[in-house]
């Protein structure tokens, strides 16, 4: 046991809850070097890291909701009808009048390396306002997850400043999972990551985001700076090699399960769910990190972001069945 | 022969240019109703009414430009690259700098009929500007068609305008694909058809468009009247049932060649471009039906909206071997 309270606050405070992109994603059926001329493709699968991270939370039996934007067309459809039969409170994804879906276009190369066309600056995804129903959501949520994507969609900014302030006023707690490459840290980005940090209880970046936090030597340090600084718990995933979980006091490693990886989109959005719902849920770090491993082995199994999110019953299954690596 | 002087101007005078979207195509594999769930696709197919076109003009051996804007993505060097190796000149092809290169999801229907997402309003298709090279490519022109579906990008128009005066003013000649659907004529596009219809020397409706351009009891009255009007050659395409041309003081029919149709996309935008391009070159109206009629045909027979057009010795090798329906 630590000295701090713990978290993330129970699921009987009120839903967990993100903001960001809701994408398709269209994947190349046969690896390759970009798209420069006709290939098999397969899609739209729904994805965009928040909507596979909410997806997961309600999947676990976690209550979840989103605030989002689709485009009026299939894809937007195709999206919000997988979230609301999964049991993701959908009311507060908006339908843009005039923007169509995000878009992504993947094709893994023979490297393993991933070639991408993207619509999503200009798409629905930024298409986001403080209406009622993202209120509504905003005032009952137990828990916020921030996904970092989110942090470079300007009209985002206004709604996540505004249900941190409201979470942390109910009592609730934060999560955030910086999902960010160093490159897109302008100035404005790097203010954000610092707001939404210094509000965080859980932080769940990988080994190279952690530094995006502050200059440490090493992941134990920089870890233990940011303990210091107040974050509860710090979980860094490490894929196929595991994670660990650092908190006030204790250090916890989790190995990864072995499998055979078929598409690795949406493992770190499906681990930092279930380890959120599992905790909100009343498990410890340890069953929680556990259960957050076997999301994340369980998704790269399956082709599409959030074809690979998974019941606990699933869990448990691979859970038993997996062998750790 | 008619009284006025035959047109469209011949090739010695400039290229055929043109001026609208380019796009991708992302075709269903299996017929179906829209895109809810993850589908066997095929693409990027380089595509884009004018794009197809004038692709096909530069196949038959035309002098062929393009006034048009991409993304910085795979999806635009798909459509620059195929362009270029037709014979297409690209120099007024420009890149945009934030917006992704336009894009169509197609899905028959059991039905015949056809299932769309479309990211073209919000895409660089309609990023256009008077740049140097675009003034360079109106300035060299022999003749402008101009595809419909510009008319309705706002900032395509003033460019269009330019072209129409500055064609004219050379002694060019200007060909019109209406290309629209009544429910697309606003206001402001049918004062834009207006002002192309008054500058057109060939145009070139479906049945259903000839209407558009003012009310008549049938296609002959229609026809009659723009041939008064000063229209030097109306060229009603009627798809598998042939075309008739129209002129002062006669009237030509031509069949269509008997094909299999695996893909329709593009068969009327090559249909135009090989009448244009046959005439241009300085064949009469019949042969050029026939060689229009043969390229309408061979697009029909192939999947991808440009993949089917066609080299002159293509045209002549269906028009050998080709029966007429």
């Amino acid at each position: 046991m630590t000295a701090k309270p713990t978290c993330p606050a129970p699921e009987a405070l009120g839903p967990t809850i993100t903001i960001g992109e809701i994408l398709v994603e269209i994947m190349a059926e046969e690896p390759g070097d970009g798209f420069l001329q006709p290939l098999a493709l397969i899609g739209p699968y729904p994805s965009g890291a928040p909507a596979i991270f909410i997806d997961q939370v309600a999947k676990m039996g976690g209550a979840a909701g989103i605030i989002a934007a689709v485009g009026r067309d299939d894809f937007g459809e195709v999206n919000v009808r997988r979230l609301a039969r999964d049991g993701v409170d959908t009311s507060a994804i908006s339908r843009s009048a005039s923007l169509p879906t995000g878009t992504a276009f993947v094709r893994y190369r023979p490297d393993g390396g991933r070639d991408f066309v993207f619509n999503i600056a200009h798409s629905a995804a930024g298409d986001l306002a403080m209406t009622d129903p993202v209120r509504a959501l905003i005032e009952r949520a137990g828990h916020l997850h921030v996904m970092g994507t989110a942090l470079s969609i300007p009209r985002a900014w206004p709604i996540l400043t505004a249900a941190l302030d409201t979470v942390k006023r109910r009592g609730g707690s934060v999560s955030f999972d910086p999902n960010l490459r160093k490159e897109l840290m302008s100035a404005e980005i790097t203010e954000r990551f610092a707001t939404v940090l210094a509000a965080t209880d859980l932080f769940l970046p990988s080994e190279a985001e952690i530094f995006l936090a502050g200059e440490a030597a090493d992941v134990d340090t920089a870890a233990a700076a940011l303990i210091a600084r107040g974050v509860a718990e710090v979980v860094v995933k490490r894929g196929a090699r595991g994670a660990t979980r650092y908190a006030s006091g204790s250090t916890l490693e989790c190995p990864a399960f072995g499998v055979t990886e078929i598409d690795p989109t949406g493992a770190g959005d499906c681990f930092g769910a279930s380890y959120v719902t599992a905790r909100r849920l009343g498990h410890g770090p340890e069953a929680a990190l556990r259960l957050a491993a076997a999301a994340g082995a369980r998704n790269v199994t399956l082709r599409g972001p959030m074809e690979g999110t998974s019941t606990l019953a699933e869990l448990h299954e691979l859970m038993s069945s997996g062998e750790e690596a």
